[in-house]
């Protein structure tokens, strides 16, 4: 017979339930919780953030830098916090910076953003279906005012729809300040579709979430029209400074990634790069990001080329960068202290915090772009000896 | 004028490094790191997880469960711990699992399991490369020998070939024990390169990694062929035990799917279930996982229809879990006491901690799959009343 | 040392250079053309189809039908001349017709339509890319009255842009009336693109196809935002009609779809259904499309269920019929008899033609659908033995 | 109330027959068949090539080359029958050809084949599903034994076998010599499964098709695993000879490609290619090959490079070449004649055949891919002119 997890309605974040919790979980699994236990904070400040707490997860932080960015919202160096338990990578992302250092910076541009919500629609036949497309187009700017009225931050910004069967699967894009927003789009579409259906009486019925929002999972739509921030970084890296730091050549760097972006259009991969979810999902971790949210943000493409000059061009088009420096997990006490190291916490930051995110992903490409390479001479591979030396390998 | 950041080569986990660093850190950037600061144990245990730590997240830990889980490796009940900042999420696996818990519990079976390294190996012209393709399979016997030589625990079960162009692109499989074994295989698969660079000359030249690995993000490949642990979870919910519990009948829940699964197909979306993401991560976090390799286990396919006698019937199939009981971040504080909750910490357990994944993932698809509909009646939706009350929805 | 092909600048499709391309053939390479050389038209009115022609290929056309529309453009039965050398697959065609006839007819629907041309506009770096999506958005009238003075057929209705890297990628969408309009679009595209080029000085280069139109080749866009006619047909089959002509249940034949989507989704195939392009390869060649276009137009989604009352109930949405019923190949002498038998000849007849391909595409599914299942009792299957009577098969 | 079409069940190919289905044609739908009717043969040699049979439609062919081929099987020069009603495209493609002659010709390999069949194998679990797996490798010689008993030229190469669900998906890769093969491979699998459903009682069920086969559409599963033959061709041009007759360098070139080739992932499309479907469909349609198979056979990769002599190479690899010399449509009287213009009709030609239309696509590629590009100076593109010159362009 199961035991029940201890809970109090009244109060879940007391110390008294914590600890009765602590005490069952010790009880029940016999394991210990000494280190779990200890936490820097009141658990209150919780609430709203996790349910059945009962501790915390201590993930170790380092920090990597200064990353030289050229943005419109993140001008200058930036000492990068990385939440992660996988030794080496922060060392990689850390050399990368240098490059990018000493060619000048990274331009960072925010092209793009949304958070959406992508209720189905569902008609008799796909004739309604089709008539309700245009009713919809006709009537955005009501359904605008509807879906606003829930929200003083969010505002519908276009109405995606997808005629197929008897359905129509539409997004619901909105930009959403500082905030992630997945909470507010929810409330603020069901609002709208609540009004659509009094509104629409050919409406049969319709779900909240038809999945074409593609949450937490990569989809080509969201390539095509984002979630979260659109943002790509780009980069030019004189001849010299990469041959120095990498031991590469642009004709190398070039080469390499000609054969691993067929390698991503022959698998179906979800980006052509090297490992953007190693920097996003320790930069994500480490300032109270969802780091489910990897499941979408690692979506991008790269592109490269060797300039006429004989330097080496490098930019990546990240459409789903999705970071908050207001509300959800940004106001945890550590992850709030990593966000003011990059001076992104709070109103107004959001923007900054993307390209910041963006410019980390170009140093972890640079630098393992090269790392994979065999040297000629001396038969050593950076990639594997690295991981020796700083990993855990056996 | 960029500031190095602090290190120490002899000892850089040493208490006055560290130190050092967060010194640094809060006069350089004005933070004050009063929270990350605080950590329950020795940094020297760091090392090989991390460079450059100056402190830790503290990241909350709720419990969720019991768990029933009817697997090969995983019998019994199992209380989960999840780490999140996402309220509401926690709540609505734990929903599910009283689901799963009252229709007898989830079937769980591994089907397969690999962890690759991706070599390209490039050639004159594609002549030359089929040709490779064949002494491949003739001298995998020797390769293996050579590739397993640098590794106690690793097995090189398979080397899988594609020839496109001049290049065979390779996929080095490898069974890995209870690691996640992405070091290990690199290891491995370059001492194999280099034996297979010196006895086949035609060889002009190889990338250690091609791509074909598509580590960290979802690709058609790993769908196919596996990365980590392939892993179907199914259940059986009797139709009374759905409609008293999530409020929706089996007909109701094989419509919704039906819709949201060609809304995933015509959005090229990497899988067609509703979430995976967010309790892979949490379990994932809370365990010392990687969490950058939710890139790639958000990958499945769902599957579910109603049975003969109106029962609910739901499947999942997760080609990609990467999840380790040894090595990697299992050792550190509060992950090894997670692990030992559900004992999955140390050797042996790595299968039975990838078929509770996999179960946790089936509590959150059906608590979320019967969320997004709307009540008839009360015109209340779950989802979004749930995000209100357990959220920081604005 | 090689031959040239005979070729007349003054007249290319007079008897005399076609006689002397035909000699030349038979001399150079050994063959006779005694049939290839047999046409029943004046070669004259060949100049505009194909460059070079010395003959003609005989493919053998049957009759279909009658298949029974209940669409918008076309209503009632029709007769379906298809040209094919697959044996087997008009008859398989044809039975689905009968299926459909007893249910009452498809009910079609076009809900959408559009034919590309896809410009991609270079900038110097990505800021400059996204401030020409703002200028691109500002200035659609103009753009639309420059790109429209070139056709009057053409309509320009939209610009679709996609931000990557220092690149802004479009899709002109056109409705081209009856015609395919491949060709329009060009003209009026490039066009456009000058105008653009002449009034936007930061514009570096551009390409005039830059790929996302994805002529003749399967594409998420595609299946997003259609290409040609976006057709839906629909149906529900009584229980008793599906199970005295196919023998089958409802019940079956949703089963088997089930399993059949996600093997489309696990091999990330470009459709759901059984044989889509046999039926629209047949109609093409018989009505004078580019069969080139096979390679888009098989692209769809298909959806099914067992109705509340027991029926079963199917749809496709086709987003890529690419049919024209003017220009083109659609005046050559057999083609224009084919359409001709379906009325479809001439200005205003393709949506009632891409209507009736969508209508045909029903009767292929329902009839393949039904026959991969093998009979409990015989042990017999239909698909084979109906090869194997009236197919090649050995 | 609808008409029957004639038939004749004794001889469904007489002239009688034949001459009624054309007086109902013409009487029901009030089309006039004069050209229809007319066809050079005794339509009795169409049985089993096409059922209720009126007549055939004639589609112009034209002769491109001479292509200059350095393959295993197609070595030298050939006279390319193209079949099209596409005006512009055979002229594109035959100056595409002139540009490989200049450069000594393309190389061509078939590196791969397979035709498949792909039976679902259905189970009460997952776990009955995995064990499945293992008895069919144990079992493969027994199964080959039993598929191969049913054809003198079939042969079961391989079985792959991917678990989802409670289901085994499998793929029975046959090599099927120079018919296309997709009849032969039916038969044969079918009777293997039967064999395996007898010896293997916990087989719950089985489809002969479970999609995995992809046929006629493309897929991720084709591209990594072929279907047909997997054929790559490839050519280095040197500058001159590009720059002298495609008015481009190697560079610019080069940097298209990288361009469409990012259109290509970011669109999720069937090939990064420009037209393969183009010379496919032509050489299929007048060889008797089954064009629906342009749905899967237009998927392919391209790469190309400036090699480090200033030089352009370009190779293709088309995973999906299904094209026969024996069988099927081949011995229709026009088409075996274009066979013949070949030498590719009859036994042993298949592979010929295949590595001929890798070398045409080539052509293809080169001529368009030069053609996009929009003149400096001049300010025209030849695309356009092209089609104004040679097309029905209005």
């Amino acid at each position: 017979m199961s035991k029940s997890i201890p809970r109090d309605g009244a109060d879940d974040y007391s110390p008294e339930i914590i600890e009765k919790r602590q005490r069952f979980i010790e009880e029940t699994t016999g394991a210990t919780l000494d280190h779990t236990k200890q936490f820097s904070f009141d658990a209150q400040e919780m609430a709203g953030n996790i349910e059945n707490m009962f501790g915390v997860v201590q993930v170790p932080i380092g920090v990597a830098g200064p990353l030289l960015v050229n943005g419109e919202h993140a001008q200058g160096e930036f000492y990068v916090p990385m939440a992660t338990v996988e030794g080496t990578m922060l060392a990689s992302y850390n050399r990368g910076m240098k490059v990018i250092r000493e060619a000048g910076g990274v331009m960072t541009t925010v092209v793009g953003q949304a958070m959406q919500r992508a209720p189905c629609f569902v008609f008799r036949n796909s004739r309604d279906a089709r008539d309700f497309e245009q009713w919809l187009v006709e009537n955005f700017p009501k359904i605008k005012e509807v879906a606003e009225s829930t929200t003083s931050v969010g505002k519908l910004d276009e109405i995606e729809h997808y005629c197929a069967h008897n359905f129509v699967y539409t997004r619901f894009d909105y930009s959403t300040g500082d905030a992630a927003g997945q909470n507010m789009t929810s409330r603020a579409t069901f609002v709208a579709c609540e009004w659509i259906r009094e509104n629409y009486p050919a409406l049969k019925n319709y779900l909240l979430s038809g999945n074409f929002d593609t949450e937490k999972r990569t989809s080509s739509v969201n390539l095509l029209k984002n979630r979260g921030k659109r943002v790509t970084a780009e980069i030019t890296i004189p001849r010299e400074v990469l041959e120095r730091n990498l031991r590469i050549t642009p004709e190398a760097m070039h080469y390499g990634q000609g054969i691993t972006t067929i390698a991503s259009f022959l698998t179906n991969s979800s980006n052509n790069a090297a490992h953007p979810a190693n920097g996003l999902a320790a930069l994500y971790l480490a300032t109270g990001q969802d780091i489910a949210n990897i499941g979408e943000s690692n979506q991008c493409t790269t592109y490269n080329r060797v300039t006429r000059e004989g330097d080496y061009h490098f930019s990546i088009t990240l459409p789903c960068v999705i970071v908050a420096s207001y509300g959800g997990g940004t106001n945890l006490p550590t992850q709030r202290e990593c966000l003011k190291m990059m001076d992104c916490h709070g109103q107004g930051k959001a923007l900054k915090l993307a390209e910041i995110a963006a410019a980390l992903v170009v140093a972890g490409e640079l630098s393992l772009g090269a790392a994979t390479r065999v040297d000629k001479k001396t038969r050593q591979n950076e990639w594997v000896d690295a991981h020796e030396r700083l990993g855990r390998n056996r």
